[in-house]
């Protein structure tokens, strides 16, 4: 199996243009990969669709592409936002990756009430989904946010954009997912559940739908793909 | 959030019956998480359901418990195999353990023609599962097989089983999931999809169903969580 390289170049991408690969690419390229003046390579930005690019120039700190023709269309996700609490670092990423792959739009790491985590590395997620973004054959990156209060966050809640939240100590009483059309989120509790009082405040909240998600407990890397699944298959793209 | 202990015994659980506890369990229990005399878990051996059980000698090495009652009942899941080709060792074990959450009853490992794993440690992937069970409040601990080629496995196949397969390199093409009840196993292809000899022998099986997991291609992992997903909604106990 074959495959081509795929790399999101942070450049616009056209017929003709040229496209100068960063330091780290230009060194993954030609010294790890081996690849030559020749070689050609599917590239994407997140806003010009996937483009083929040949190389141009091999030099190991500053390899040059040529764009010859655009693969693919410029495909946008559904204006989907993924919502959750910071884990253990590895299942962190792993829930970057996955949003990325089931295609949300944009991913909010949050602090709960029951949230232990107090920091995450923004930059460290981004580049997560920049290559999850190159595996799946995307043409978007999602934007990963910076850590907020899900208090904070809720307070300045748009009500046009409905919630599916999902609470993992809440087994087997969901509603059933409404279809309305326009902007959601998918909201997974922490492994802690939500706090009564943030409980409350999402059942007053008209625009917000409790989903069950079985009767066992998942964990928030398992609830997270199972949500955008039901999501992506009631309301999204996989329609 | 205090949290009680759950743990996994092979042995029979019923009112009044004493429970030995492995050399590994009293260890954990007594030596690493200092619990003793008095102290109560909660119990299940994949077969009578879940039991509180109280210490009655905490021995590091030879810990013994006595069941007092029921805490939930034995919960089997559906009749659902989930069929996969290993690969890299972490996600093999994430397969495993996401398997378990999700009410998979068999975890069955494949060699497809385009798997590069030739082995797996059935007895980790099995501890695996059994630690997942644990976690996840599931009274069952589903059964991890040994490796067997998938064109063996379709040799012998029970055509009364319905298949529901997910095929990474065939994007947006799926048909519904029919809606029949009885046995069926969702089969995930490796990362470099099937053969082309794979795909027309399941293409032929009345019983096989090509399903889309959606425009962007998902890694093995979470294919299995977004497929057990589709089919716990539509045909498992997510109903």
């Amino acid at each position: 199996m074959a495959s081509v390289i795929r790399l999101y170049v942070n450049h616009p991408l056209g017929a003709g243009q040229s496209v100068p690969l960063s330091r780290e690419q230009s060194h993954y390229l030609f010294g790890v990969m081996r690849k030559g003046v020749g070689e050609v390579l599917e590239l994407f930005n997140g806003h010009d669709g996937e483009w083929l690019g040949r190389v141009v120039q091999a030099g190991k700190r500053n390899g040059i592409l040529l764009c010859e023709r655009q693969s693919k269309p410029m495909q946008l996700p559904p204006d989907l936002w993924l919502i959750f609490a910071p884990i253990k670092k590895a299942r962190t990423d792993f829930i970057v990756e996955k949003a990325t792959e089931m295609g949300a739009a944009q991913i909010l790491p949050v602090q709960s009430d029951f949230t232990n985590s107090e920091r995450i590395r923004q930059d460290r997620l981004q580049n997560h989904a920049v290559e999850a973004a190159e595996q799946c054959g995307g043409t978007y990156v999602p934007v990963v946010h910076e850590l907020q209060k899900l208090s904070k966050l809720l307070d300045g809640w748009d009500v046009q954009r409905q919630i599916m939240f999902c609470d993992e100590t809440r087994l087997g009483s969901g509603e059933a997912l409404p279809s309305l059309a326009g902007p959601w989120a998918v909201l997974i509790g922490p492994e802690g559940g939500f706090s009564p009082a943030e409980r409350r405040r999402l059942n007053e909240m008209p625009e917000a739908h409790g989903v069950s998600l079985g009767p066992r407990i998942l964990r928030a890397d398992t609830a997270a793909v199972a949500a955008l699944t039901l999501w992506q298959s009631a309301l999204g793209d996989w329609q």
